[in-house]
């Protein structure tokens, strides 16, 4: 099977390894608009040729779209008129993109609509670029298809049977439900994370201190503050209703936080911290 | 050289460890008041014996100060008592605590004065307890001495040979300026993990969601939210006004991330993001 991905960065380049690797693709093309990029990928061997789109979605049997949502929500319908133009329903394109909703309501009347199947795969780190790519990065991780009823069970099927090559479980929900989840599981965590790099630069100007006394637990705390704004800027404007609702109780809970250190109310403290401590029985 | 340690949890278990481990401690006596972690200290072979607190200090040659800071600033003028008492000014005491000032004030004009070290290593996990401790905890981690001026030359050195023991970096500050300094780089963090978590706890009431699509980046942000409120309430509350002020700012960051998100301000949240990514700079 011939496998085309869009986007050479950290999950594109992770799954073209992966798929290959693991026998699913028998030739991978790449298509990177960033020529160093694509040269990289070239050079790793994430791919075995970089080409135009054109040409990748004309010889793929699955294209991957593994680009920003942004992006992702223009190229989508493209590639649906070009599985029209050539006439034919055996071709499938997934994509990878974080947020959902805008991406299947870019689509719902497309009459190619089922050769798309709409994918999460919930796997990352806080690095991009071809550099970033790994082999395993998706191994026991969660993948959400969402509104699988609007894909034809052909598609699904071999999409399916393309993430448990990457040893993915396969979580099923509608977009709207994935973008609310989303928004709390992963967006917000990325929106404190950067607000915490910017507090603490804003103020500590003598970076050495920082540097020095920075402890495991501020590093892991920060560490999402490294995430692309290509890849996030998108997200967090697509998921806007969802973010800005999470990050209203998010800042109502610090609110709660500041209020009880201020008053030096030990009681409530105390009793917000024992409440936070639930999060272990859902953590593994 | 015998070490007693007060507070047999995670920092105070660790150190017995490798103290022992190392040689730096022909024997450890440890003191703790809760009768289950004790019987567990003395099972797992973290100390020697466990003691009154009285005997701990009458036979130690160094006694570490292990609990929380609450009960640390109280304990120690009884241990300085002791000393004077006792009429030798070669024993020493340290404490390990989060927060320095309020503990050097409560001692400042005790006439032992010189027989304490204030330090901070600046290691730790999000678990406490015995069960918690580990060999090899603050292997090449930074430990903040205090106010250094306040003690002996030979305690000094005693205590920087314990904690060269334990592999550690010795950093020198006032304890002023660790307050602030630690309210940046990790009491802010600690807070920012407890209000994500009572966030996602709050409104996502169907928990199987959250365990499914948690992917690695909420698990390392939200880790701290497991840290005991018995550490975190003394800190929180003796550090009220630095981490006042952290909390300010930060909730300013992400006042700044709502605007930018309500307004569909792209260039925004673009400038946001790539302000925080100079956190990689920081980090390593």
């Amino acid at each position: 099977m011939t496998i085309s991905v869009i986007g050479l960065g950290l999950i594109g380049g992770s799954m073209a390894i992966d798929l290959k690797r693991r026998g699913f693709a028998s030739r991978v093309l790449g298509v990177e608009k960033d020529s160093v990029n694509a040269a990289a990928a070239l050079q790793i061997g994430l791919v075995d040729e970089v080409v135009s789109l054109e040409e990748a979605v004309n010889q793929a049997d699955i294209t991957i779209l593994a680009v920003p949502v942004g992006s992702a929500v223009k190229m989508l319908p493209k590639i649906l008129d070009a599985f029209q133009a050539e006439g034919s329903r055996s071709k499938i394109v997934l994509d990878t993109c974080s947020t959902k909703s805008q991406i299947v309501r870019a689509v719902h009347y497309h009459p190619f609509r089922e050769c798309y199947v709409a994918t999460h795969p919930m796997a990352g780190t806080e690095y991009s670029g071809p550099w970033a790519a790994m082999p395993g990065l998706f191994d026991s991780r969660a993948c959400i298809f969402a509104n699988v009823e609007e894909s034809s069970p052909k598609a699904l099927k071999t999409v399916e049977s393309l993430y448990e090559c990457l040893n993915m479980r396969p979580i099923y929900m509608n977009a709207d439900n994935h973008d609310v989840h989303a928004a709390y599981v992963s967006h917000i965590s990325h929106v404190t994370s950067f607000a915490l790099a910017l507090t603490v630069l804003d103020k500590e100007k003598d970076e050495k201190h920082i540097f020095d006394l920075a402890s495991g637990g501020f590093s892991s705390t920060v560490r999402l503050a490294k995430s692309s704004a290509d890849m996030w800027v998108p997200i967090l404007s697509q998921n806007r209703d969802n973010v800005l609702q999470v990050i209203d109780t998010y800042i109502e809970k610090m609110n709660q936080f500041r209020t009880a250190i201020a008053e030096y109310d030990e009681d409530k403290i105390r009793e917000l911290i024992t409440e936070a401590n639930h999060i272990k029985k859902i953590l593994r």
